[in-house]
């Protein structure tokens, strides 16, 4: 039996799509958070001296999506085969691609300047990538509100997570894609995720 | 019996990694290379509109790391358990990582800019990134010259092409890595590497 041990901030983050599996798969871990201050002392023992690591076993793992899909092959929440599971990944690279340009928008120190990238981000790059993801949805999702095949797979608790930061930007940002907004309600009525969403610390990001 | 067809540009691009994996696979493939000029007429058959896209017993693909992992676990390329599979992940990831800082480099357009650029590049972010992944070569290596474990994996094939590039535009890059190095040459060792590397189709990227 493997024991788990996943390190971060105090804050939702790169971190969070591995504590909404561990949740979903009802399974223990250590959920250790450092606070800004605690994390100097404790940067060296990170094998790129960055979290998240996941400590599984006496091994250190670093990057939050390699980690995230280790977890989910772990407790059956990757997809049932190869082909399955590279769907996940091919949904999940998508979402990334998002990810990638909303990062610079939320870290943008000069407000001015960080309120003009939220409105350009919002205009230009978030359709078209919800978009992206809504084609994918349908494709691989036999018809059904999960991502891939007809059950939770760990892509639905990221596009979950991503989706929650961006709804912050913009309320109104899955008006137009009626799939998604399924997918986010259905991940939502999962019991263990809903008993999750309610206790999990409040912080924000 | 799966069979297996890689749409790309005549390049090698986001594709090679995926080809490099049926090389050593010795797996047969149908590589489809599109010309710039044909792209316009094939960009609706994929499903993001983009390539790479990898079709499979009918299913269509998007995404070249989700593709090139799924080639890698259907053929032994991946790593042998979850953990093994995960360490190959995270140093993928680790090299995405400074492919996404190539990324921009390399497509400038203004050759002033670009050779700032390059400059920039070379000095902040190579060396750091690189140290990353050595850092990650001798932590899974078991002391061996392969990232993961003690075999050639699909990290490795993708470390060797994105490296291929970086010596492109600094020849000298990997002169203070000499795991990275010797990672390189026991890659060009493989019999079906050199054969497929010998034989590939030339093209500027």
């Amino acid at each position: 039996m493997s024991t788990y041990k996943l390190y971060y901030f105090n804050g939702r983050g790169r971190a969070e799509v591995s504590r909404l599996i561990f949740a979903a798969a009802g399974q223990k871990y250590e959920d250790v958070r450092y606070e800004r201050d605690q994390w100097p002392s404790h940067k060296s023992e990170m094998p790129l001296g960055q979290v998240p690591v996941l400590e599984v076993d006496g091994t250190k793992l670093p990057q939050s999506l390699s980690i995230a899909r280790f977890l989910a092959k772990q407790f059956q929440l990757a997809g049932k085969d190869n082909l399955e599971q590279a769907k996940v990944d091919a949904v999940v690279d998508t979402i990334n691609d998002l990810l990638a340009k909303y990062i610079p928008v939320r870290w943008e120190q000069d407000e001015t300047k960080k309120q003009e990238l939220i409105k350009k981000f919002i205009a230009e790059e978030l359709p078209k990538h919800l978009q992206n993801l809504e084609v994918l949805g349908k494709l691989y999702g036999n018809g059904g509100p999960f991502f891939v095949g007809n059950h939770l797979t760990w892509v639905d608790l990221f596009f979950y997570d991503m989706a929650t930061n961006i709804l912050q930007l913009e309320a109104n940002a899955l008006d137009n894609f009626s799939w998604l907004k399924k997918n986010r309600a259905e991940v939502e009525k999962q019991p263990k995720i809903a008993e999750y969403l309610k206790n999990r610390p409040q912080t924000q990001f």
